[in-house]
This record gives structure tokens, sequence and C-alpha cells, in this order.
């Protein structure tokens, strides 16, 4: 062991050991790395002679020759005119600077947050299984740079799937693989404003996130309103937007299904004026009372461009999401995201290609329906029996149930106090004059925990602390 | 079996079957759905009445009426005044377009293209070993949505890993993960932009992905020069950029070390005007005949922005990179990342945090040195015997090797024919006076394939195909 001193205090400890896994000279070097980097090795200070130090650490001169040259090299160490050797001015003293910690958000005990399945039923062992074919199976390039529409494999599967669940048209050549909704939405965004497009309508009510996409890429967001038979497809012509997207499935957060009078109406929108269909069908997989709806997309496959995802059928971690698209838009999205990542991740989008080839994902989809469905269930009577002025709307698909307030109760204001408590909400407040709404989320807490969660957030409607606005 | 006939040809051939998985409601409309999609049911034609099909269909009539009401609800089919139903003519025919086959890239029999690891050798058996543990042992709640910083786990095993392998100062909170360098650069040059940054150095010679993604961003590039000791320092002052990107420990494509002195000055030249380095630590993990070299960040954490890759240490096809970052670009970086993609996948995140943390990642970059080292010899001892002409250098680390052509050979033209003949190279011809530049990767192909290629290679440079341009 040795030390050095350094002209103002505190000493540095150098030890090397013999028998350790690396150099010695390498074990000196970290040390002196270290020393230099904690500050404890000043800009200022003269270092010991090479002669002096291996002495005192019983190594070989040549030991500590090459660590000197080694930390030269990088720039910690300088030799000064007269051979001897200190620490370079140039190597900034960066002393650990300890992070901030971050204010802890408050521990959500009861998880009503739409959006989010529940992460406890994830297929770990399916998963497992698709991870071992794949990994003995998968040919070696498939580990190499990317095409930018994704993997064959996984398009070929989703084309299958989605043709016969969700009543696409989809041929895996028109498939883009994006990792999660929210990166699809911004290629196809960015590529909109690239062929000039200004202005896109979106659904109000609205996902927010969706309208900060959009407006993130350069466009203009046309909110267009919602009834209870989903878009006011009527009011598309005086909005003059080049493109719309919607929730034809399960509005959101309203729940409602487009019309089919509507449907065809917006078809006939987007074909006469070569507009463009933006088709989120983030959640029809879920439904527990009435038909699917098969997707606008099958209907006319060069006006629409149909996005899903992983994120509630599987998990949101997964971020893997996946775009249907018009023949001329393929090459176009493909080549957006080859810029933006050089496309997702190989083996992961190889198991779920694994997972929906196999059927895996449709059994893990009848496992959950009827889960979801008691869920949902319980969280409509437990509204009906705490909060019977809520009337939940929508609940017949999807994993959230929209609740208008009665007007003057104050979404955001009730979501921050349930929070505070524990109950985990999201809120819906409209520009317009509608009243506030609640959306909760039912897939991810478990039937008691609903019950539970529901009463205590009774308990903070009634209580003063949220008050009416009137 | 019934047969539907149109007014036009041809006839739809229509059969449900008992016992089938899906419910006889369903497999007719499925039926009748593809019909419509075909073509094969055009927009004129009535359909048989209910009563009729389901006659000769042989099933209830309550079932053809169930899949009626169902794709009229989808727009497909509409109810025409006085009951009968038709298809409807919103239904846009969209008859199966067949992609024009994309024109097949030749095969490439020997690749020496460079930033390729050997893929056959990618760990599967561990990666496979690391995935069961995760799906062991990870909570739910990593399986969410997610920071945009990337799981915990992952910056953690990088801080340990970098800071003892890399000589970095990188605490965990200061890493943010990206789905790769090219996204991580992009995310870095958005956000610089933001603050006001216009003008970004690159070294000249460079890697053209570079230059790219930071014009992309809306920035200048301005190109300095390279020579023999690294990037041209000194001509940094004159250049007037807020920012430069450089690869120090090992230059793209020359190989060259930045010299001792030059470290230092171009920290000096960080600190003093407040500018930002970033560092592009690509391939520092393999070095054959020299002592490696420690990244520059941690001489100076608040003025530099380190990047790494799993792309050339595990695979490109995993998309994992990440940036470690001076305190004030933690937040927007990770808010940029977020705004990106919502955060790169779960799973791969914690088995290669997995992999770092038990030391797998180290054993497999020493199994790999000494492959990647003899195809290195094979490499040089070909060019010297095949191709003595050409000059290679910075062949003491790294997965490349760039060699100089002898003045008057056209890189790309080379390219371009050993492409057509099965070898696989990357090219570089410089804007300014240098001669042209050969980027030979010789990570993933065998020490035959390599003295194969190169020689092949040869023939095509001293048959007239590629003549000197003087």
């Amino acid at each position: 062991m040795s030390k050095i001193r350094t002209n103002s205090a505190p000493e540095l400890f150098l030890e090397v050991r013999r028998g350790n896994a690396e150099p010695l000279h390498v074990q000196l070097e970290q040390q002196l790395r270290e020393g230099i980097r904690g500050g404890r090795l000043l800009g200022a200070s003269n270092l010991p002679s090479s002669r002096a130090l291996a002495l005192g650490l019983g190594v070989s001169r040549g030991v500590v020759v090459e660590a000197f040259a080694q930390l030269a090299a990088e720039g910690y160490l300088v030799t000064r005119p007269g051979g001897s050797t200190g620490v370079a001015d140039s190597a900034v003293v960066a002393a650990a600077r300890a992070q901030p910690a971050r204010p802890r958000a408050p521990r959500i005990e009861f998880d009503l947050r739409p959006g989010r399945p529940d992460l406890d039923l994830f297929p770990r062992e399916v998963w497992l299984r698709s991870a071992r074919r794949v990994l003995a199976e998968a040919p070696s390039q498939r580990l190499g740079y990317l095409d930018g529409r994704g993997v064959p494999e996984l398009r070929e599967a989703l084309s299958t799937y989605l043709n016969r669940v969700r009543g696409t048209a989809a041929g895996a050549d028109a498939i883009v693989v994006s990792s999660g909704f929210t990166q699809g939405l911004a290629l196809v965004a960015g590529v909109l404003v690239a062929r000039g497009v200004r202005r896109v309508g979106l659904e109000d009510p609205g996902l927010a996130e969706s309208r900060r996409v959009i407006a993130a890429a350069g466009l203009t967001v046309v909110p267009i309103a919602v009834d209870e038979s989903g878009l006011r497809v009527d009011l598309l012509a005086a909005a003059d937007v080049d493109a719309i997207l919607v929730t034809p499935a399960h509005q959101y957060p309203t729940g409602a299904v487009l019309a089919a009078d509507r449907r065809a109406a917006l078809l006939d929108w987007a074909a006469r004026g070569d507009r463009l269909i933006i088709e989120d069908d983030y959640d029809a997989e879920f439904r527990y009372d009435r038909q699917p709806i098969g997707a606008l997309q099958g209907l006319a496959p060069e006006h629409v461009v149909y996005a899903g995802t992983a994120s509630k059928v599987l998990a949101p971690g997964l971020r893997l999401g996946w775009l249907v698209l018009p023949a001329s838009l393929v090459e176009p999205i493909a080549d957006a995201k080859l810029r933006a990542d050089l496309g997702s991740p190989a083996i992961d989008q190889l198991i779920v290609a694994d997972l929906v080839a196999r059927g895996d994902l449709g059994r893990h989809l009848r496992r959950m329906r009827p889960i979801y469905r008691r869920r949902r269930d319980a969280l409509l009577l437990a509204l009906r029996r705490y909060l019977p002025a809520l009337k939940p709307v929508g609940a017949s698909a999807g994993i959230h149930v929209l609740a208008w307030l009665p007007s003057g109760l104050d979404a955001a204001r009730l979501v921050k106090v349930a929070a505070e408590e524990g109950i985990g909400l999201a809120g819906y407040s409209s520009p317009t004059a509608t009243p506030d709404g609640i959306v909760f989320g039912y897939a991810a807490a478990s039937e008691p925990a609903i019950r539970e969660g529901i009463s205590r957030l009774a308990v903070i409607v009634t209580r003063t602390g949220v008050s009416r606005r009137t």
C-alpha cells in the first residue's frame, strides 16, 4: 500500500493486489483515475516519481510507468518539464454529484387509470416458451440490421390474424411495425406533413396523447365533436381537414361505436377528397355485450391507416405496435421508421409473431375477457351503489368506462385529490360546454380493489374536498 | 353449401360447418366479408333473402340475420327500401392488389461490410438464460408504461460496467436508454436544436449515417478534418460550432486514436465555451494491439455526452443504445425519448441488464476478441498478398479497417462491382482532395471467406472493370 500526499489534503491510498483478475497496472490506473475524478488528486499536484511509487506499492517500476502512460494517453496526467508527472489541468474535476432525488409520486393503491391491462396476468410462461423457440430457430440475419417494415414473420402473422379477427384487408407487405402506437402515429404525422397536409381532425373528446403527437409534427389539430353514435362525420366537410384520427370500434373515451351510416359517410368523405382516415383500433379485442365491429380498413384499404398495439392485449412495456398502410404510404413510413431508430428490436418481434401464429395471443385474450368483464361489472355495480350521480357510458367493450360528472364537478380537481389518497384515475375536461368526466380503467385492479376504490372515491366526492363549481 | 349468383359472374360459394371453432354466423360473416372485399360480390348486386340463404346453407334463419346485421353495422351491407339486402356502395372494392416484388439485392457471399458483428456467434443460450431469470423475477410494473430514462436495472448495470471498463463517470441517473445509437443521436440533436444550437462539427471522414441524423434535426453539419492523430482540434475555433461529434477511442473510419494533447485541447475548447462533445464510443470494447483508451466523458462529464451501443458487442437487431448525459440534459433527453416512443422495450432492457451485471457480456467479449483478431490478421495478410497497393490503417482495434485506394481508383464504383459479384464492402469518398478508401469489416466473415473474398476483389481490381480515373 502507498499513500500519495497531495499538496492539499486528503491523501489518496493506493493498493494493488497480485492474484486479482486485473493486471497490476490496470488496478493502479483505475485507482488513480478514480482519485482524479473524485477530486482527491488536485490539478496542481505532482505525483511521486514512478520509482518512488513503485517502491511504495511493492511493484516493478514498469507497472507504474505503464499506468502513467495510459493515463497520460487518456488525458488525466501530463508529463511536466523536468520529467515529473502531474494531474492535467484539463482533467476537469467531476466530484460525484449527488442527483437530487425526484419527488416521488404518491403510491397508487387502487389503480383505476385507463389503458392499463393487468400486468400480473402477463403470460410470462407462454412468452418464455416462444422466446426459447425463437432463439433456437431464428436465422442469424434476423439479429442484424433490419428492414424498416419489421421482421417478415411478424408481418405475416399479423396479416393473417388481423384479417381474421379484425376484418382488415392487410397484406403482410402493407404492414409496418412500430415501437407502439405513439411512434406509429408520429411516423404517419411526419409523412403527412412532408406531403403537404396541414390540418388533421381529432375526436373531441379524444386521447390527449394523440393530440400532442400530431401537434408536435407541426400539424394543426381540428377537434371534431363526438356524440353517442361516435364521430360527427357531418361536421367534417366544414372542418377543412385532410385527414382524421378516429376510434370507430370503441371511441375513446366515450366508448361509442361509430354508427353504420356514419361509417359509410366517413369512407365516402375520404374517397371523394382523397383524404386519409387513421383508425386507432387500440382495444377492440375486448368486448363483452356486443359483437366485434370489423375495422374500417377492410372496406377501404387505400384510404385508411389502421393502427394496432400490443399495449392492451399484452403489455405496454413491450412497446410494439403495427400500422396497416395504403400501398403509397408503405415505403415512406418504412423509411421514416429507419430514420427514427433503424427498426424495432427483432427478438421481441419474432416472439410476438410466434405467439400470434400459434394462437397463444387468442388463448390469452380468451382467458382475459371473462376476468375483465367481471371487473367491469364490479365497477358498474360500485358506481351505481356509491356514486349514483355519475353516469357511466360505453361499457360494452374495451377496458375503461367514461362516467360523466354531475354538472359543476371539476374532474381535474377530483383526480388530483383522489391520487393523494391512493386512487389512480384519469379525468376528462372538455374545452366546450359538456360536463367533465372521469375515465375509469378497470383491467388492472381486482374486483375487491375496484369496490373499495370506488367507495373511497365516494367519500372524497361527498366530502367538501371536491366542491361543485356552481 | 350455397351459391350466390351475382348479376355478373363469378359465383360466390358459401359454406358453414358445425363443430368448427367459430360460430356459424361468424363463419358466414367472414366469407361474405371476404367475398365483398375480393370483388366477387359487386356493389350493385342484391343478396338472396335471409330465408333463402338459410335454406341453402342448412342453418336457421337467425344465423343469416345475425351475419347480415353484423356486416351492415360494419358498413359492408345495406338494407334497401323494400327489405332486400345488398352490398353497400361505400364498400370500396379492394381486390387483393399484388404488391410489386422488390428488386432483390444480389446475395452477399463474402460479407466484408463494416459495423457488423458475427451474428452466428450471438450468445443465444446466455440470452435465453437471462430471459428466463427476468421473466421469473421482474416485478409486473416493469411491463407497464415506462420511465423515459429506461429501466433502473439496466441503468445501474451500465453505470458500474462503463465506469469500470470505459473509464466513464456515469451515475445511473445520468443514463438514458435509447433504441440504438441512431435514435440516441437524433434525441440529442433535437434537444440541441431546441436550445438554440445551429452548427455541429463532424469528423471528416466520418460516418455518413451520423451526418444524416444531425442534418435531419435541422442542424448545419460542419466537417472537421481528421488526420492520423484523430480530429484536427486546432480547426475547431475557426469552425464556429457549438457541439462536435467525435470517435476519440477509434476514429471512424480511419481507426486513429485521438492524441493526448488533442484530448486536452478538445476538453478545454468545450469547457471554455460551454460547448458540447458527443463521444461516439461505438466499438471500443474490441482492441488487439493496444491498451484501451478511456472515455473522454470520465474527464468532463458536464461537457460530454457519451454514446454507447449493443450493436457491435451483441447484435444490431437488439436496437439498444445508451447515453451518459450531463445533468442538465437528462430530463430533456428522457422527455424527448417519451415523446418519440414512450421508452424502449422493457424485457430486452432487463435481459441486457442481467447479462451486464452477471459478467456475461464481459465473457462474451473475451470469447469474441481472439476470433476477431484472427479475422483481422487474415484480412491484413490477404490485403498484403492480393492487393498490396491498398494501404490499411487503424487496424489495432475495432472490427473494421480502412484501406486507402491508390489515387484515381473510384471507391463507389469498386463497391458496386464487388457487390454484383457477391462481395459486400463499404466505400469512402472524400469531398476534399484525399484519395478514396474502402472500409473492410472483418467480424462477420470467417478467415477462409476473408481470404477468398479479398482474392476475388483483387481480380476485380486488376480487371479493367474498375479503371483508374487518371
